[in-house]
């Protein structure tokens, strides 16, 4: 853990996010400035420096798309787009969002972390 | 095959590409209007209208991973960005490229490609 990580101390607890899935490597939560309603951050809990750096990427990757085929059932569009930037949080983070079009508020953080935990049964 | 679909007709070399990477079910070749030196599409040969429709999805991260390393070794950086969007073109595909601060020119397709090669090695 980097004691400075912002997206250490989501994984910790330590800073409340919206978790639409988790399991003992991963977190995936909404992003608190969406692009598209459901708009998904993926990180794995151990804290690397950029998506490449992650060694067991077959379960990383699983977890983005295991995301995305949830987000295309719960906003009812096959378009979900994604993401790897990573110089504004120094922790690697996969980006999975919908497409604009799709219905509903994008702020609607409780809303839409249910329907993606919904899709993902 | 999807008669009408361009990234169809690069895997069947009826349009030319700048290929960095082929195997039997993927293809890398640089973007045409690339937004760094080295900007590349990783595709699967098979026509899919989706990244996410993509059965072998481990094997074809793989070779977007696999660009994305040599990329850092061809361009000298560690920040390598990606992005799955799909709406301008209906075949699967997956951007990789680096940061705009490396060194280079985005348009000398044959310089990187040759960079990116020699990398993979």
């Amino acid at each position: 853990m980097d004691t400075n990580c912002i997206f250490c101390k989501i994984v910790n607890k330590e800073i409340p996010a919206e978790v639409v899935y988790e399991d003992d490597k991963f977190l995936a939560f909404l992003d608190i400035r969406p692009h598209s309603p459901g708009h998904t951050q993926v990180i794995p809990k151990q804290h690397y420096r950029w998506v490449w750096d992650v060694p067991n990427t077959h379960e990383y990757f699983d977890v983005a798309k295991k995301i995305a085929l949830a987000q295309r059932k719960a906003f009812n569009t096959d378009f979900i787009l994604s993401r790897i930037v990573g110089d504004e949080v120094p922790h690697a983070h996969i980006w999975v969002f919908p497409n604009r079009e799709v219905e509903g508020d994008p702020k609607d953080f409780e809303g839409n972390k249910k329907k993606i935990i919904e899709a993902l049964q």
